[in-house]
């Protein structure tokens, strides 16, 4: 059966196409430096957004029309695994990726939860026999269920440390079953309301502990996955302990965790934390810390997770960019953590969006891939800090030089001179690029 | 003399020059619908961020390098004035504007700069001439000077009020001077720090006032000019008056000032508003409010006026698309209100950021202009809301129902049927419009 | 039946009191300028909050702890009812709200739904024959059900304004019922998601039609009731058209619709819109404007609404000295659109969450008077403006000078002396206040 | 001679005095468990904001009159060290602290710019010799010199490196000279303004060089102040590299420099990075890393660092809950790096800002011990995580449960119970602290 009745297999058609339905930028089979475009992007479908949520926010309802909502129950899990792989061929997706209760429902204990989980994994399992896509990466939801209320690795209440760490040890047996390239641990609840009634160390001494039992049961079970860390600053609490970036690699290294985990980047949560997605990336990066990426966007007026697809050519392109740089993601992918608007709840839309989000980072690959061709902005960096390289810059970066070295170097400079940074000129270049790397006419 | 030496005039190369210090995508004598690009666009150099600032910010010195500032006084204003007009040239703008303090010092009295204003304002007659660049605007600036501390027309202080007003006077005088086509009015102090000393009625009663003198006495020196409020939420003070379109218009129907102000419009002051820059564009055009805009960009993670060159496509095409529905900017142009980074010192970074804000206006002309062009968006709308053009929807639109009539209407109502608002595909047709546009694929 | 068993009547116990589950500042029949605290700050529960909202957030499902919670459906609603009635007399508040949707489940059809409403009403009407309690105000929800999912008066679907329209009229008619001393209108989806979609004139013209007819049938029922907007400037949407108390007076100006509404204030969404609470009832009590206010509070580092209880003593002290200066609220009152936060479960956490905005806003109500009938800041702003009770500034007052004169009298200025805004000292002079105001040392 | 003729000296006259130009909660001889305000507040005054600045913002020239301004040049700077002591005098405050340009006027050379601070230094060396106030802290300025545009340690200039590290040589033999307790480094320009020319990874190790080079060098002159690193997220620059204590924490840890440093932790700081000043006190505190506090407040609406004295009673108290817990400050103390506004700019005012955030302190002081004495927050947080003191808390807290174990444990458990976090409760507990507290009536 068909669920998605009306839509054929998204091709790449071009882009001058004015079919809706197609890809007009992303050409899964085009080489780039030697690799396919799909090996490079690594595209994954989120199981959550797409399948399980209903278009609820916190003033309305579910919007969403979904072929499959004539179902309930583990009826309904199934019908989503069925339209799942459906969606998953119809755009041609490398992976997917979810949370244990996106794919199955919830039981009364952790018993019959695990056991729905079961019959479900069982039957992802079957269809990844036949199916293309793979597991980019699952994880476990600890922060909906309301024994969750003050968290889960960090609560005040040992029962929910607990059963939260018993369902990380299944969410790891099911990675491992379904052959998961990553492991995410997005601290949904680890956080805090109001300082007044907190502990913090206690809390973030727990959180410590969690992530090395998860580490120590992996090891033990032999699922190689890449465990990463998704920093996010607030929302739903008030403070979110993996803030960014740094905050959540200073939180390793305080437990000497670093080695264990990479960073899973969302371009939402950095605009959050008052940063831009690009520098989120960046710090991941030249810290050997660049895990994977939850692909979507922000809107920078509004104060919340829009969890938008992502759409902003300079954004997907500024973030390839480091991703090339990075020499591409490893295990990790390009996961479109991205909602439709709940005013876009046609079925249709859902194709819409992943089109819209794929073609804008195979736009954004292809510039960026020119302007490092290129070396655009590498020539720029490497003449700006040139002085580093030899007198007394080369002393200074070799460690040769202390300060009373440095003050007699200084006392005898005159005037010193600098040279304009070239923001506009940059920016102006970054805007060519944009629009005519696709022409060919650069 | 020359004070950009080793600057030629910047001509137009098309699109895949790499010459940095040419236009790419501006092309004055360009036909779109029968007018010239330079016809659409009104281009205007900002006179104090391109001549007189000097990079200060508040935590650092001038850093500016301009050939003119090795003089000083009268003599440093006049140097200003032949390096403005050389740089107008060699941009080919048709339109500059300023502030009274931006062309001449203040003298010790009111007297003395006046003085030395009527001695600018005739050089710089003198200039235009021979020269096709024209005044687009003037104004004065009532808020650098320390008697504006607590405001100009909502000081507290009735001497402030007259020498503000007095100044007023003589900005009129020198805007019919040269021939301005508009006059505007930023609200620079206009607003308060904090409501524990503050009469807001009396404020804003009092900038009513002196707004209606300006009227009044453009009107017996006949200087028809249009008048512009130029809206602004905060900085420097913690809450301006204007705080953007509607509160402006809001103002003016307080005190019947509506008919005689049009709204200028800057993009970074819609940021910070919590607006987008197209919001408050759409705003005024349908009140009929659109005069001029204040062409820049501001940082979305920055809460302050950072005045940025233009360079976000997005943001030109989308406020290029409200201008070209408003059928132009009559007497209001595109001035760039635009100050180059203090990293960007060297005089030749004022050409880069020019060309970088007339380049992404140019394109965003062009995009906008084939949206409309091809009714993109148009056809989006007027399907959406075709509802309302017969049936109940006629009735209501032409007042013919009242509430029992919908009620009845409504009882007899099976399941509504809403359809989907197409977000994400909307946003992939403006990238692909973004992209092909210019290389003509489309 | 009781269904806060546990929880006795709340009661003034003084400030010295260490008892969690009593009023320390909030003493209902004090006497404070010859009108009770109850009659000064008119108290109202909200309903929707208290009775019906769960807990859920964009994150998790409920964790509310009801004793309600047992029954369904109508059985609910109707439990609800008596619950309220249990804590409104607990609390001996004298006023709550509600939406249509909190009092009563929607049926199938719009019959359906004004039938169950009908039931609850009639109950509740009977509960109030013997209570003190009376509605501060009534609305409706248009904005929960998918059918909103464009707006409701907004929307562009003419059925889905039909049905809007249809609620209001039964609105009207439970208030009236009901005897609702005013009516308010929040925009719920009122407004936009994206501009490349959206006719934002026709959606503004059928915003005011809407109010219109609502003005209408109110007039023809005898419904007397003051009629409030409750701005807001985004969430649920993008942006909401009732901005703020600004956008909203320009928006009733446009369309001739002033005289027949107030605003309702609420602090949080000032906050949002980038004012304080102070500032928003500051510039409707200029107007003339201030009808109500949904007393709450928001965290100023969060984008979203959090509608936290008031605390913060700072803005009901400024919230109460402005209310006071406006002769009282009139028809309106301090209804606390106030919600525990998702950790707060407890059936008890509505008692504390209440106290403490109750005593709040008393202590508020005292510092607030306390500085008026010292004219602490009352003769700062007197002495501040006086420049305009005489000599030149009486002459700008009344309109006697023109710009010539102004610049005759500027001409002849020595140097302007200002004085010192003081706000420091201002700051430090409330914090005296609020400490020592209840102890009497003042 | 006198600068401040009219001030004399301020007296504690209790909380009920009128007197403006009095102390009313600050004691200084005042003990509080054994230690006097004094030495548990250890209060300094900011040189830069209160001799130094003059009133300058972005929009406006400088307005304070400060009765120095007749002097220029050295002889200003000598002015500005007679009044500095006039001024401590009167405040009777125990520190201060500096940046070297405060002081001394920087020459045309770094031997000239050296000689000018000797000149100062010695001079302050001789007032402090018969002045109770000490130096806190000293600093350099290495952000408004123009030679800083591209940053200071972080530059891409190695001309500019060396200069810096010459000043920060400087630094710390005046810092030596004048028995500095602590040397702090804020990172002016250490950051970047657009990644797109800059190289992050050269530009931290740099940083990181340049601070082992003064801890070196610190050691070699036995000069044993507590170095600080003060956090801030933007501003100048649009990214600033210590961006908050977390941020700072991870780049002191990957270069192994975490034993050498601590905070100066400033409360517009944290809400610019979006956290709670308290926030950052405790995350320093928890790591051992609190180290002294830049005592002011930013405006929650404002995105820019307002530097305001702090008044906000709630700000202290938190603050000085962590301060206590934290044992003190050590030598750190409470610097008012806080400046009167633009309008506040008579001299007066300095006096009215200075009383109003040392008593604004005093009374957050007396506001938190009570809290601790009363154990008010401690109990709530010793009962919320009591589960972690035995049982299977116990064995998590131990690491003795592994995740087979906690599985088996959860298997086990019926519902879980949690218990409400409480935080209105607790929100209305600080109010009555804060009013009650002072007049003892708790």
């Amino acid at each position: 059966m068909a669920y998605f009745e009306n839509i054929h297999k998204i091709q790449f058609e071009g882009q001058k196409s004015k079919n809706p339905l197609a890809f007009k930028y992303y050409n899964p089979s085009e080489k780039i430096n030697g690799k396919t475009m799909e090996e490079l992007l690594r595209f994954s479908v989120a199981y959550w957004h797409t399948f399980t949520a209903d278009g609820t926010d916190p003033f309305g309802a579910g919007t969403m029309v979904r072929p499959w909502d004539r179902f309930s129950g583990l009826d309904l899990a199934k019908a989503r695994v069925e339209a799942a792989f459906e969606l998953f061929e119809k755009l041609d997706v490398p992976y997917f990726a979810f949370h244990d209760v996106d794919i199955a429902p919830e039981g009364s204990t952790l018993r019959e939860t695990n056991q729905n989980l079961d019959v479900i994994v069982s039957m992802i399992k079957d269809y990844m026999k036949t199916s293309k896509t793979k597991l980019l990466w699952n994880t476990i939801n600890a922060f909906t269920n309301p024994r969750y209320v003050h968290g889960a690795a960090t609560t005040n209440n040992a029962d929910v440390f607990a059963y939260a760490a018993a369902s990380v040890k299944k969410g790891l047996e099911v990675g491992k079953e379904l052959g998961a390239e990553n492991y995410v641990f997005w601290g949904g609840r680890e956080g805090y309301e109001t300082l007044l009634n907190t502990d913090l160390k206690l809390e973030q001494d727990n959180l410590a502990r969690f992530l090395q039992l998860a580490v120590d049961y992996a090891k033990e079970i032999n699922f190689d996955a890449q465990f990463l860390i998704e920093p996010k600053p607030k929302e739903p609490t008030k403070h979110q302990y993996d803030f960014d970036v740094a905050t959540s690699l200073s939180f390793l290294q305080n437990y000497n965790l670093q080695d264990h985990f990479k960073f899973n980047i969302e371009a939402n949560h950095a605009t959050l934390a008052g940063h831009t997605f690009e520098h989120e990336l960046r710090v991941a990066r030249i810290n050997g810390m660049l895990g994977s990426v939850d692909a979507n966007q922000g809107d920078p007026l509004i104060g919340w997770d829009t969890d938008e697809f992502p759409t902003d050519l300079y954004s997907t392109t500024l973030a390839m960019y480091e991703i090339l740089q990075n020499g591409g993601l490893g295990k990790g992918g390009l996961n479109f953590d991205s909602k439709v608007r709940r005013a876009s709840f046609e079925p249709e839309d859902l194709f819409h969006a992943h089109i819209a989000g794929m073609d804008a980072f195979a736009i954004g690959l292809k510039v960026a891939n020119k302007l490092i061709e290129d070396k655009v902005l590498e020539d720029v960096v490497a003449d700006r800090y040139s002085s580093f390289s030899d007198g007394i810059g080369l002393e200074i970066v070799e460690g040769k030089a202390d300060l009373k070295r440095l003050e007699e170097y200084a006392l005898g400079l005159g005037e010193i001179k600098n040279k304009s940074g070239r923001q506009e000129r940059l920016k102006a270049v970054v805007n060519q690029y944009l629009l005519e790397t696709l022409s060919g006419s650069l």
